[in-house]
């Protein structure tokens, strides 16, 4: 018989596995944003991974800007994978327009495309998680935006972080109170590069590339320096915006809007200090018209936003002529995860199981699923390893997967209706009843269990 | 300004979009499995849903059968997005053997495609829900398969269910003694299409495609009726089958498996009717090696198997030499989705929260953000209506979406510092002190928070 020749396992450029000990952690941070989302009344949805080429691209799409996963299917279509979780739901909620009624808030976990060189944490596969609130124009919906983001990581376990926000409209409101609305795309581009080029940087280019006199470019570098890190120092910069823009409407409106903002986020108990205003923040240059969301890791400032978004004017104008103004925010999943890990936040087990029934006789194999499933029926998770190995070895198998507690059982012990129960962060081991094993692995189990 | 053309919003054919009420449902279905699978120790995992085409096609691998979307990428791979959750497993395995460990207990809840021919309930993009155990030839984890499978539709609230097994070592065992081994895979492809061709359609074929003789005939249709509905008669018939099979080492080795099985089953507790053995069950040709799995609804037969599965000698053959023998099943969540909905299992909400939070007055914006947080504090989740529309269009929303509560505060509310509370099933409203709120709308809630 010839020996067969294998197949090289492997994956893809850019893609990955995701083992057990990376995917529990991955599991429990979706599960905490669908949690907190789901408080606040979003619901979620789902869409194709595969759509028509000509949804994704939208009219005069630059391809090249999206990376597509794109190709012919076997019915001559152009199709594409998804690179985002936006187009989608513009398409969708155009598309279901009537069935959904307004307003509208949903989220959204998914995983995305985009055929981009792969670089140290960017990936050709990744999982966006976005929430949104549209049909409405309302205030309300931008200040509980805000809420969830700063519930999301307050839930997560991060008690150091800092949500960055603005309103477009004021940004707008200053430049054109300066004479310079004619130029506000140059400015932003610049004010967007400012985590990069810092404010050196920045007052080299508006100057040099964009042509701004002095006056001006100390103006634009003033307002990225004047950051509000709480409510009395927001007040006092949105006094002095107020008196700056007196003639622009729109700006004033971004003021009062951002107020309201501030004063309802500390009504509902939010801490201020977590809370920056910032003038600058722009985040693009087209697609957000009011509020703007950057949220920051305080120990961790270097990996930039990890949950962003904005209000925006029309969701789906590309598919229909209804106006849908929205507001939302997607967090950085992948990004996150790789934050928690460097901070020491993610648990380290590769089972989500507590409790291990070693297999000590074959022959009382009964015995061993039997308790097995008595100890799941309490609420703790119980997995029975399948074959009568020595002991070390399945210890070793126990200590290895991140299991808190081995049972073991042999002739003395099934004569006696005992179980020894070894607690494997202690070492402790203890003869117990069977009647008494589960409120005995409640208590060494403590809160895990619930 | 002339009007844009817009993109006419649509999904490929054989794609959906999942709207909040089918997603809710379906997000619940596959918590329950989730927690049913871990609280077993199967841990997590994923795979990337492109993989090399030789990867997913195997050696001579046959591309209709698979109905691979299959395309060339910008590096000029030959890629192929997933079409079931074994494949990517095996590859996942041999790649990952050294950091896993064996036994290695997994589960697998992601999206395939097939690029088939769409119809009524098929279509090319959906989930696939796996649990295996690797690394071992054990009868404990053909147990626990067994065990999983119970404890999964327990869960999800179905308590009229069947579980079909059989061993094939007994069918091949039987098919050995009476001298048709040769005959074997004729004779299952027969013994495959029963559910369609019924008997007269099963008896017909083996004589007029397959070639036996009568009595081979009658011995074959008596094994496909002669299931075992209890412990009782599961006993009787594996007598007979080992007096049959006493020339037959494997198929007494399948006897003595499957009465273990059942043993273990009844001993950890598993209602014996629940269990059906009936001899004749193969599940294709050539994979299966061991025991098999099938999971009927008692009160839907005609959709076939909810869950199935079975034991295998070879998982990762393709990719590595080294022998990983392992058992597992696979739920047919969308199949399962919609017999639930069938049989009126589903919740209809289609929103995640449980109370509104009407908007009487916009200038107290405040307030009812602030409620809308506290009340999230105590776990009943809450949504904030953001706009000061009349009370009846808040009231019409909040019923279309399946809220339980609303609540309404105008001037007099305020001032009193009381909240209306109304209950939207009984239609009953009562104001309640602001301090007593949450309590109350834990009372009206019951245990739905939980």
């Amino acid at each position: 018989m010839s020996k067969k020749q294998l197949i090289k396992p492997r994956t893809l450029k850019g893609f990955r596995d995701y083992l057990p000990d990376a995917m529990l952690a991955r599991e429990t941070l979706i599960d905490t944003a669908r949690q907190v989302y789901r408080s606040y009344g979003f619901s979620p949805i789902d869409t194709p991974a595969l759509e028509y080429s000509e949804i994704l691209l939208g009219k005069g799409g630059d391809e090249s800007d999206k990376q597509l996963f794109r190709f012919t299917d076997q019915g001559d279509r152009d199709v594409s994978m998804r690179f985002d979780l936006t187009v989608p739901f513009a398409r969708f909620t155009a598309q279901h327009l009537n069935d959904l009624g307004m307003p509208f808030k949903r989220y959204h976990i998914g995983t995305v495309w985009r055929a981009e060189k792969p670089q140290k944490g960017r990936y050709r596969e990744f999982m966006q998680c976005d929430f949104d609130t549209i049909g409405t124009e309302s205030n309300t919906a931008d200040i509980e935006t805000l809420l969830v983001i700063h519930d999301l990581f307050e839930a997560l376990g991060f008690e150091r972080f800092t949500i960055r926000i603005n309103n477009r409209l004021i940004l707008n409101g200053l430049l054109e109170v300066r004479g310079l609305e004619e130029k506000s795309v140059a400015i932003l581009r610049v004010l967007d590069k400012l985590p990069k080029i810092l404010h050196d940087g920045v007052r080299r280019e508006l100057s040099e590339v964009v042509g701004l006199n002095d006056a001006d470019v100390e103006f634009i570098v003033n307002l990225t320096s004047d950051i509000a890190r709480n409510g009395k120092e927001a007040e006092e910069l949105l006094t002095r915006a107020s008196g700056q823009l007196q003639s622009s409407s729109i700006g004033l409106l971004g003021v009062d809007r951002i107020s309201e903002l501030l004063d309802a986020a500390i009504s509902a108990g939010i801490d201020g200090s977590r809370i920056q205003l910032d003038l600058s923040i722009a985040r693009g240059l087209d697609y957000y018209t009011g509020t703007i969301y950057e949220t920051f890791l305080n120990d961790l400032p270097g990996i930039g936003s990890v949950c962003s978004g904005g209000r925006y004017d029309n969701l789906a104008e590309l598919f229909t002529s209804q106006k849908l103004p929205g507001v939302g925010a997607s967090l950085g999943l992948d990004r996150l995860l790789a934050a928690m890990d460097e901070l020491g936040m993610l648990e380290t087990a590769a089972t989500p199981a507590q409790v291990l029934v070693t297999m000590f006789d074959a022959n009382r194999l009964c015995d061993y699923v039997r308790i097995g499933r008595e100890i799941r029926k309490s609420g703790i998770s119980a997995e029975v390893f399948p074959d009568a190995k020595a002991v070390g070895k399945q210890m070793k198998y126990a200590n290895r997967k991140g299991f808190r507690v081995a049972l073991i059982a042999g002739e003395d012990e099934f004569e006696n209706g005992h179980w020894q129960v070894k607690d494997l962060d202690s070492g402790e081991q203890t003869a117990v009843p069977e009647p008494e094993l589960v409120a005995h692995l409640q208590h060494i189990l403590g809160d895990t269990t619930h």
